[in-house]
């Protein structure tokens, strides 16, 4: 059994993904950091004083991707199990004689690949977080620029009531936010794994934790207090950080898609030569709020899966630590393209304000409607306020039909009627949320 | 943003898929199942007498995937949302300019899209189901030999009673073909996707159901009722049926594994050069166990993406369409890699009948001790023969505290206590179950 | 530990239950169930001649759930990880003393609980069912009332062309006849389960099949040619099924909900006194269709449980066989609301076809642009005739543009642009497709 | 349609919930919780001035749960799809008519639902973070008073090194340690939701921010810096950390199942009264640990299921929300349950350092190939060595085959191969490893 190309390596993928941090988890990057994990050990028995400086000089020197084949290291793999154990034998082959003993000295392959695995995330995080900014700052652009842009909130599907734009943009800002801050964090937490064949660092001596903590410095990774070869948190953190991710620019996406509706219309994805239509050539299609959404759905299935691999038993596990893999991956796949694709949908955000305000009047006042009943309840109370303005509601205009009500002009002039049905009049504390948001983002990342 | 080289094309999926499942879902297959519909529709439009025969076959000339760059198409896709746009646009500049106006005539990307799909599931299930009755094979070969090899049951952990390991491998058979049962009926029912825009196959004028049933004629596949857009059961007949094979395979594995413990050691993983450890040279681990239980461990979590895309609006869907193609895939390849593991470990079992003998041995009799309570029930009754057996068993040696106790004594004699505890008659109706399996699977494959 | 009173008994499950079918799932009807495990157990041995028949009268006399204490079972449960240990102790104090011998003869829990359970779908289905076949009846109203009922067809959340609410609601039905069809035959297949403590009948010496056989006689149930302790297909089948309704069931929400926003208001919810808002008198919430939306976002979650719980090893297993309960229940729970709730809101289904025409007209005829483009395809070319009409959607009127156009006038006349732009006239195969359809559902049910 | 009694209250539910954290989720807990929140609103409007402080009284003096009925509640609920309105209207008709108008007064379902439910995970986390700790204590005691207990550590399934039991009961607590901390801080950043109708506090004029910073403070929640309606991260957190909690003890409880296999035995499960069989009397089966297991498994798909729910468009959800109800309270009763259970399972654990030893003993010292290949490498190359210790490895005994090697005589004495094959010997830093944890874990609760 050989390792095969994999489905759809390009003609699909690029659809969920996003170009530079997919690069971090293709083969070379991953083979890469697997031989930065064997270089790392080497050092740090060097400075522990297992082994000669020179030759962990000597292991270093071939831990160059490029001078490995991933064909022929998968193939071999399946006897294995994992890549590690042919890798191994090639990088030991490949060192002169007197370095060869001290390859992948006193480890297993489960440090070397959770080791690698880390690196590959710390190294993806860089532009995957990048995208996230570039979304961030859109979004900070949209809450300022529309802090005061009336639309419509909706609802349970329905028209509600009067609200900003720079609101709904100020909510999609926290979210993404959230995310990073998640996501941030779950990465600097991430540990280096050196535990040996069992947890115990036998191979050591009474040196193991000075290996185990230079190996840990030499990756720039953080060193645990001890191995987690079947303690997956680290794994679950990211697992919620990058789900995290994708339900934040899933819910934005989400919002602009329907808000791109041809009955709505109040966005509009922008971009030059995007959302053409084979059959339909006056359509421009929202795809990236349609990519994102796809990738969005996808989290769920893959956070549960590395939940469901977590339940690992004894000192190294029988599948469960394998299907963390592909799915960790994946995660990283998919929250790539979601923040590159939601940096883009907002950088390039069309926004239509009178058609906000066309769709705000289209329903005659009706959303007014709590305005009306909260000026009316002091008076008539609440119930008989809510009784009057549900019987309002009903007629064919809402403005005559209050006006012609005594209840109604005993306590309010046409005045007070025509500003109880003014949108901008009832915004709450939508401006005064906004500069918080704002305000609580540039704290948060002050 | 372009299309960028999947994340471990080869150093990691070969762990977890099988050549040549995995080569039936590669790019270049898919670009040509992709071709194949474009060339059944020109067919299909032709039969119906919509266009010329001449340009069907000119543009199914034009339908080979290698004159196609699925780099290029990959890339281009990201404007349009899917990789048909671009590659309709191609195939139109191919083809000679009289047939340019007939290229992917009435068609939508989604009709392309999902009749490739589908192709492509029927060409991967051929070496996915032979995968799979090579598995099947095995057990009905391991169900006849050891038809009458007693070992210990197993229920929560514990011993609990003999059984034979013709039964668990009858056991085995039953799963595997339940599996291939659903899988060969949901590949046979999947019908060809063709709608049109809005799934009213406008662009055919009169002809559109003559022209839906041609294409999926010529493709070989289904022809539904009505187009299936945002009418999902066929992809989740079909994640059904993938999931239930990972389950099914997954229990093999399971099992093989935990016999294969240690300290039970009572199979073992066959096949030269398999299952070594890095760091650990005694040490032959059950390496197709591993890799099937991490196949079969991540199969929930896309068998419910699958399902959570199902939740598809309109005519077409805003991302949950889109979140369907690679999670497919993905089960594809899981399957693959699963099936064609199973079928390796059980070809390659090694099973050790003295091992069993040992093992059920190992508690002196206690397994038995359902069976001493049977003989004793019906003079003792239920409760008081299980009471006594119960104490019995907390005994150093059963069997002498057996012939030791009056109550036993009165009612068996030595010969009776000994012919009690022999495992071998206490196997029910182990034989003519393994029987009725094999009879069962014959006659449903007959 | 004792069992306690569970999370939300009425206030909330109400919301995604429906009341008959929960009737069938709760305490008293389950510990029926497993009562009636345990009578034709006893009739089963009687027949095959292991027990006298009045014994298996005076067990089937005590085999009736209001004898028995469900809370007090529930914490007996504790100590033994089920509730038929304690329930058998009851039964077996109960009964008169000659029977006591034979209660739960040659059984182990799991075969009454796996049997009980496949019971409680088996009565669950009836209420089940019948919600659902109201709800295809009330798709069959629709798509045969509004057969020719213009309306826009949205693709990517984008008004995309014409089609039809009759070819919508025809969708919607064979959806829902699908979803019946799977689940009526998982239904059909559950087996009763009958293997003794490890699976091979042994307490009932030569005559096990025949008592396993006559036990899924007297239960209704059918006879599998094996015990499935640990082989769970019956349960994957059934999980498909449910979560299958789920998806055709919130596929339909989805849709009802969308058309229903303010902006669209293509259709309502009916029914007295629904939907009303706490905050805004003016509001009439889609209430079934977000209840119903919320059930079906919970399947595909339910559905990866029960596949990962399916992974059982050995005779029977420790802990994968225990976590099935619990989601099986609510599936079945989450199902019988949401078919129930889906009669409901199609049956009271308020239909706007003047809205649906508003609609269709509000883009000036843009929606016909495929029509137009196919007008002119066959004079000017497919691309050019693309490119004209693309160009002439982005002038202020459609109609006048194309009017004004030297390469649309040299090929059609007013009439023939009218005529194009017509929608009646771009319904393609939609009627046609409606009635193959509906014909489709009475000859599947015939 | 009313609401029903739910699927299995008392039956099954005590086997995957514990009672005390149970009785926090249960209907008049929950009622109570909305009611509190009511009663919170009132007093933070009197705070803000917005309405009397005798009003807020006469409010507050009606939030008691015995006085409303839950089932009536529930019914009622299914017209509005939540039961705060309902309970809006009865608490409104049971106040003195002048604090009538100020019931409920700005708010939205969502706002009372969101704080009550957070409410209700505040108030659950009390006995689940006690059983928690109950747990970790458990470990903490096992970790020092097996700090030098040796045992075989396992990987893949089979026998790979030598280790200590304390070391395994330090990673068990380090998991259990970790999530608790995921868990309190999940809990402690739960905030408050107070938005109204749209998330604008429209109802408060200029006192949106005051009302909201007070409501919070009254329910001692967080106070979040916007309405948090449709941005769902503090309830991923929360699955998320509850989710950790099911993986960190379903871990323990895979552990102690595998370790208490008949054929491993060294541990069981202790306490009175427990794990008996209806079918095989001489069974203990490990009923805390199967149970555990269960409940881990059903772990991954709530989670997803909450994370699929955070996709909630616009200003409040058209299902999102509703759908995360149940499966949080699920997700509460699981992790309750697993904690207790874990807890009772370590406190009462029976650890066998006999049979560990002899386990150990059980392959003639071919554990510690590694040691000796470790103590050779220096002298013949690490890859000569490897094959040298394999190559013996398949001797008979291992011990003879070594000391019968030329090449090992060549480097070691009979006492160096001895003392290789001491396990004790090759402990590594296992010991340094307890005691970093045991800190770690008291400088973090410190």
């Amino acid at each position: 059994m050989k390792p095969s190309s994999s489905p759809s390596e390009v003609l699909l993928r690029g659809l969920s993904g996003a170009v530079d941090v997919d690069a971090e988890l293709d083969d070379s990057h991953l083979l890469q950091a697997l031989l930065d994990a064997e270089a790392a050990l080497a050092r740090a028995g060097a400075d522990a004083g297992l082994l000669p400086g020179p030759v962990a000089d000597e292991i270093a020197r071939h831990c160059h991707a490029d001078r490995y084949d991933p064909a022929a290291l998968g193939t071999a793999a399946d006897a294995a199990g994992n890549p590690v154990v042919p890798l191994v034998r090639d990088l030991t082959a490949a060192v002169a004689p007197p370095a060869r003993a001290w390859v992948h000295h006193g480890a297993t392959s489960q440090d070397i690949l959770d080791s690698a695995l880390a690196l590959v995330v710390a190294r993806a995080a860089v532009p995957l977080l990048r995208h996230l900014d570039a979304a961030t700052d859109a979004a900070v652009g949209l809450a300022r620029a529309h802090r005061d842009t009336v639309m419509v909130a909706r609802t349970l599907g329905q028209q509600a009531a009067p609200t900003t734009f720079g609101l709904k943009a100020a909510g999609w800002l926290l979210g993404l936010h959230d995310a990073r801050t998640r996501l941030a964090q779950a990465r600097t937490a991430l540990p280096a794994q050196l535990g040996g064949a069992v947890g115990t660092l036998a191979g050591y001596g009474p040196s193991g934790l000075v290996v185990a903590d230079r190996f840990a410095a030499h990756l720039g990774l953080a060193a645990g207090p001890l191995p987690w070869h079947t303690r997956r948190q680290p794994v679950l953190d990211l697992a919620a950080a990058l789900g995290g991710l994708l339900a934040a620019t899933g819910k934005v996406a989400l919002d602009v898609g329907l808000l791109a509706q041809t009955e709505v219309g109040e966005v509009a994805e922008g971009g030059p030569g995007r959302g053409g239509s084979s059959a339909m050539p006056h359509k421009r299609n929202p795809v990236d709020s349609v990519l994102v959404t796809a990738a969005a759905r996808r989290g769920p299935g893959l956070v549960g899966t590395l939940f469901a691999a977590a339940g690992q038993e004894h000192e190294r596990a029988t599948g469960g630590w394998h299907a963390e893999w592909e799915p960790l991956l994946d995660l990283l796949h998919l929250a790539g393209g979601a923040a590159a694709r939601t940096a883009r949908m907002l950088g390039n955000l069309r926004v239509h304000p009178q058609r906000m305000r066309a769709n705000l009047d289209a329903t005659g006042g009706l959303l007014l409607a709590e305005a009306v009943a909260a000026r009316l309840a002091p008076a008539l109370g609440r119930a008989a306020a809510h009784d009057l303005v549900a019987r309002a509601a009903t007629a064919a205009s809402f403005r005559d039909a209050l006006l012609a009500d005594p209840d109604v002009r005993a306590h309010l002039s046409v005045a007070d009627v025509d500003a109880a049905l003014d949108p901008a009049g009832w915004l709450g504390s939508a401006a005064t949320l906004v500069d918080r948001a704002l305000d609580s983002y540039e704290r948060g990342t002050g």
